[in-house]
């Protein structure tokens, strides 16, 4: 059932809180109530901060509260870390607080049979139109406010900077490594939401609370089952023309479908049907984790144009992989216009090969490279350019990434670069990432999700996404 | 044509020399003719090097001789780093002077239209069965004797430590970048060989030499084109009994086959073909570079004896990606015996979830992940065991990689770890890589692997290979 407009209204009331009471906040480290508030302190959340456990009045140098009710002034957000059967008695106290919005972190709802307390829960936040994420969840992540209910050390899971991606995610496992590996490829994101159980607020509810969010961009799903799927599918394809909205669906076999009604509770339903309805709403899927990061990667292009392909390297088998995974990707290789042939001879040496895949062999130097993708810039028979470039031969040197980085903010044409190795190359990747410039360690994983970025682009012919500049 | 049995012999000289003149040894720090001599130099290569230019007498503090039949004694190995059309000459030295074994590097003959350089040289080497690698290649690296004609500066180009896999590529690039990135993954190398236009030596001369080699236990072969492909096969199909072969085959399109004759001046032809020889020989095919690193990491584990795949993990989300892969590789989620459950039942929280996947939960600790894998390593009905981890969670510590790497050790049954994170959870796979653990960044780029690795331990019932102690 969708949560009243009352509700919705107040989504942000959790990820833009003013005050956050954390319930179950405590003394000792590997507790979840403690990481949360020492995470609140240590990062840099701006408002008020309020532990709450009955057992204690100090709290890591602050005051503790023995209930919500104790607390002075408005609470925004409550956290909640206490076992399921207290939740109950703890939502009352926050509905009598008129508290703006609630978390609960704690499993042992329905995903072990005690849909009871799911039930209790559920009426008091609808009764009193308290917005509810979770519960069986991570919460929350804002990395613009510092907003953060994520248990998990920051040592040990890093948090991402500022940028346009937002996850909704029904797992907090799976959500949590991804944006924990999107930070360290210098993907920034937008606002992070582990759903869980969806007791109250659901996958639909979220979805349009990003739809609306100025600071998301791009959209990425993590589902494992549905509750109400006609519901998501008209949203989702309402918001996916603004927004593009990635999903990786979870419980897609017999064995999985079991396992996911274990783990939060809902039945997953069958995979058929999903993908019909992804198919309709005309989001992109993801298969995998890998292929959801390359997909984050390159649907921050500007929009493709057509599906002919030019390729450039300095290596020259590189080259042949990547022109052979454009062929099995049903993407085409671009024929080269005369005039950039006539442009190339004269600056490639004698041993090049001019054509597509264009290889300057491993003599090129920076300065090559520079006017060979300008070439391809002008070719109006190219539509995407692939650079599949070795930082490791002799004449390469560091100005290539900044060659690299113009290139992806030049916007005539979206790019990818392919590139692979080790520690030397990795760190030049890592730049490039973090300046926004879609970096893959392999031909054909570049290609594919380039392929679902150009069905995407051909989709929402009305698609007109402003540039980026929100990464890293 | 297949090389003289005299030629084949001598491949060592090659590989293992004891003395290396190096022809075109150059004072300008860019030129290939000065990294080579420089990387010998400076690795820790043990034998003669004898820089040879007629333009210097001393190089790089070296005495630098005016031509190979100036050197005094013996030189097993050559390597020819100067322009196409100098090198017959150089060879007719070679021969005179009666050298072990010839590597050419440069590029210039059939590749541009220059047959007939090509053909003197193999006149020359075949008339004096002079073994002879290339033209157009990067040569070979044996990182047990650090002989290395790679002319990428080692800063930018890591050369992986000593181990068991081997190396055949026909294209210098991609070779090179792969075992670049294979030695900051922790993969270490026997022998790395390539031959580019295989004008002398080809494939599967060179594949005949590793099938010997004692250090050599699994071969990787990068194809564009080949010369004489039923010659290959048989050779493939005899070696692959004892040594496991992955191969990645580049030209596989139309564009691609283009790209490919360009490259090395040899005619790919249909992929088609090379696709049922390859199925024929049993070989393991990799599709993309992404693949075959998957496969290096998993043909290292003791021979799977079946399908029934048994998932551990401590983030519920993870384990049903993982399931839903196992089921779409056409893999079988194993049920669980009486017994393992009865003993997971003693030792799990009651919100666990016992079943395959096994969702430990996120309150794991290494304990627990250590009996759960003793469980399942005693449970008749599961053959692999893959382990989902968060390295993440509050609860688990760095005893974990101890854990894994005992059980990779164990040997009763093969394993594999996914793992997906930021620098953290990086550093901890790195560990694990070093140690053999195979350890993948997806739950479907292991099972894919697996798969593969499970139809070729089917294969090759007779696979009895040494438990690996080589990597790192």
């Amino acid at each position: 059932m969708a949560a009243s407009k009352e509700m919705l209204k107040r989504i942000n009331k959790i990820l833009e809180p003013k005050s956050i009471a954390v319930v179950g906040a405590s003394q000792a480290p590997e507790k979840v109530g403690h990481v949360i508030v020492r995470n609140l302190i240590e990062g840099r959340y701006g408002g008020k901060v309020y532990p709450v456990n009955p057992k204690y009045d100090k709290l890591l140098g602050m005051k503790c509260y023995h209930s919500v009710l104790d607390v002075p002034g408005n609470i925004d957000c409550v956290i909640i870390a206490t076992p399921a059967p207290t939740i109950p008695a703890i939502m009352e106290e926050c509905a009598k607080k008129k508290v703006g919005g609630v978390l609960m972190l704690s499993g042992g709802f329905e995903e072990v049979g005690r849909r009871d307390l799911a039930d209790a829960v559920r009426k008091i936040a609808e009764t009193n139109s308290i917005p509810t994420i979770g519960p069986n969840c991570l919460g929350v992540f804002n990395p613009y406010n510092h907003v953060d209910s994520i248990f998990f050390p920051m040592y040990k899971l890093g948090r991402p900077g500022p940028g346009n991606v937002s996850f909704i995610t029904q797992s907090g496992a799976v959500g949590s490594v991804i944006i924990d590996a999107a930070g360290y490829y210098g993907i920034g994101i937008a606002k992070f939401i582990s759903y869980g159980n969806a007791t109250v607020l659901d996958e639909t509810d979220l979805l349009g609370y990003l739809a609306e969010d100025r600071k998301t961009e791009i959209i990425i799903f993590y589902l494992e089952a549905v509750k109400d799927g006609r519901r998501l599918l008209a949203k989702m394809t309402e918001v996916n023309k603004k927004k593009p909205i990635l999903v990786l669906k979870a419980g897609r076999g017999a064995a999985g479908q079991s396992a996911a009604l274990s783990h939060t509770g809902n039945i997953a339903g069958s995979y058929l049907a999903y993908q019909a309805a992804f198919r309709q709403a005309k989001v992109t899927e993801a298969r995998s984790i890998d292929e959801l990061f390359d997909l984050m990667r390159i649907f921050g292009q500007p929009p493709a144009m057509g599906k002919k392909m030019g390729v450039i390297t300095n290596g020259g088998g590189l080259g042949v992989l990547t022109i052979d995974a454009v062929e099995e990707e049903g993407l085409a290789a671009a024929g080269l216009g005369e005039e950039t042939i006539a442009s190339l001879k004269k600056v490639l040496p004698s041993y090049g090969n001019i054509g597509n895949p264009l290889d300057l062999i491993a003599d090129a130097t920076v300065e090559l490279y520079e006017k060979a993708i300008e070439e391809y810039m002008k070719d109006g028979g190219v539509d995407f350019i692939i650079i599949c470039v070795l930082f490791q031969t002799p004449p390469m040197n560091e100005r290539i990434v900044n060659v690299l980085v113009n290139a992806a903010e030049d916007k005539r044409k979206p790019i990818a670069v392919v590139s692979v190795g080790g520690a030397y190359t990795e760190s030049y990747k890592k730049i490039l990432e973090s300046r926004g410039v879609p970096t893959f360690g392999s031909p054909n994983s570049a290609v594919k999700a380039i392929r679902k970025f150009i069905e995407y682009s051909k989709n929402m012919q009305k698609y007109t996404r402003k540039p980026k500049k929100t990464r890293g």
